[in-house]
């Protein structure tokens, strides 16, 4: 890594910021509706701004790829409003009440609403992309959609589910985070040559999976004030995520015995969720699972080599500390 | 109506009947998962075959307006796989447990298997359609997708609503039903002859209302052993159709009570919906929605004026008293 010190947000997004906000404004455009109740849900979810972490790598992606596509603000809102549509589906798949510090759709309005919204977002996102005139848009987010519904299918599964393999848990977070990520690089280096699209798109893989490993990590060992979810709420829902899947091999009997209960519990004690951590931290999951996601990083730092040098590139780079160090 | 008795469905589709063959196939090879458990609740969703009413006027559709398209097979299983996908999504939102004599997608898996198996769907039509690179059929069936959740969460408005106007009526049921037919006759059409075209969308449009319509009546009037669901039972949900709307100005005072009642009880009693079933053929509720079918169903026929004559054509026609007639 050729930085020490991670980078803030705003440096990362500074080549792009003027563009950013007039992703803001196509994101408004793109979902608006003439019918009264969907144009209220539509404000709620645009007050539940994200990162824009999307629209930010797609951005950087065209700005370091060759001349700025005019295109690249609303494909930026198009990405950021599939995303927008994939929280909705799995807020109200995991029943979660609370997204980004605010109430989900599905807690504020209902199941039902979430289901139907979530079409009505990822619809708006067809149409503006065939408002584009431009196939290959669609043909990589079409793809990305369908790999993330399959992952969300393959997180279900993961569910108590100790036999979870490494090889099972990288398709997840492959299918599910990384290739979004993956294809807004991409998406962003559509009118590039062949070899630097690909870069792109590798890139976005490898930060991709190292963004999940670390989001993953952070349920072991992140500070709840600052994640704003308490540790171990993956195992309280029994998710098994890398740090466990490295550590059950090498746990004692006494230790894979208090796993087991966990996962057989209806609603485990914060004792039972506290011995697993231990657990899983002595038997050097944590660790295993931080070196994961650092030899990611590797790999998409190296992608990048293939590009051109210039301030783009650079955020591209810084990127990646911003994800591995995250607090939340 | 120049027939006067009922035409069969092998009837109507017996000038496409190799095509609609090619359709199954395409089905099947389109939702094709190497995931297991999505190719295990796809066998489900492949054996709830229903009426493969959509795929019919599609390939009617491109029949009637010229030479044989050879996509239109693989646009037929995209459309036949839009509305599955919607089904899937609207038997979760309904909670809906049976659906084509079969358990649903929910009550066989669970909610969140419904909610990300329509998004699967949904998202391998889109894959599809740009497979064949025309920006034509994904124009359309964006569209009509859209107006599909609009139409859904219309649906959600109309619940527990005696305010409801026929106007609103008309917007949910063009959306929910209306449109995807209509798409489906317009993306057989893509090739013909922009008043042909029109005109296939137009007889879609009227012919999916009345469609619509005919469904809401047999709530009413239908026999349940062939609907295969009870007498009243959209009332029992608190919806409320055309043959309420048009009688709600009608009704004596102390019908007007009763249905208050209704719409206020959690689980209606048998004797409340006979009741008010009693109440709304008396007001004419049932004759007017009947009318309003049969004014649809003319000005479909109208549109099929403006194709040349063929078999295919005259199996268009023949689908209006399909839908009219239909039992179930």
């Amino acid at each position: 890594m050729t930085q020490t010190t991670s980078p803030t947000l705003a440096e990362i997004q500074a080549p792009v910021r003027g563009q950013l906000e007039q992703v803001r404004e196509e994101l408004r455009r793109i979902v608006e509706a003439d019918f009264g109740f969907i144009a209220e849900v539509n404000a709620h979810l645009l007050q539940m701004q994200g990162k824009m972490l999307r629209p930010t790598l797609l951005l950087l992606a065209d700005q370091a790829t060759g001349p700025a596509d005019p295109r690249a603000p609303t494909l930026g809102a198009v990405v950021e409003l599939i995303h927008l549509a994939t929280l909705v589906h799995d807020d109200s798949v995991d029943h979660s009440v609370r997204r980004r510090g605010m109430p989900t759709i599905n807690a504020l309005f209902s199941h039902q609403v979430s289901v139907i919204m979530g079409d009505y977002l990822y619809s708006r996102a067809v149409i503006e992309l065939v408002r584009l005139a431009d196939l290959e848009p669609l043909r990589i987010l079409g793809r990305v959609t369908n790999e993330m519904t399959v992952g969300e299918m393959r997180q279900l599964l993961a569910h108590d589910r100790l036999a979870f393999s490494e090889e099972q848990y990288d398709l997840l977070i492959m299918a599910k985070t990384a290739s979004l990520l993956s294809g807004a690089c991409e998406t962003g280096a559509i009118r590039a040559p062949a070899v630097q699209r690909q870069a792109m798109r590798e890139f976005g893989l490898r930060l991709g999976m190292a963004f999940q490993i670390v989001d993953d990590l952070l349920d072991y060992t992140g500070d709840a004030s600052v994640t704003g979810k308490p540790v171990g709420a993956d195992l309280r829902e029994h998710k098994v995520t890398l740090p466990l899947i490295h550590s059950l091999p090498r746990f004692t009997p006494s230790q894979r015995k208090d796993v087991t209960a966990l996962m057989a519990s209806e609603s485990p004690t914060d004792d039972q969720i506290a011995a697993v951590v231990a657990a899983v931290t002595e038997a050097g999951g944590l660790e295993y699972a931080r070196e994961r996601a650092l030899a990611l990083s590797t790999g998409a730092e190296a992608a990048l080599d293939l590009l051109p040098p210039s301030p783009a590139r650079e955020s591209l780079r810084a990127s990646i500390p911003f994800v591995l160090d995250r607090r939340s």
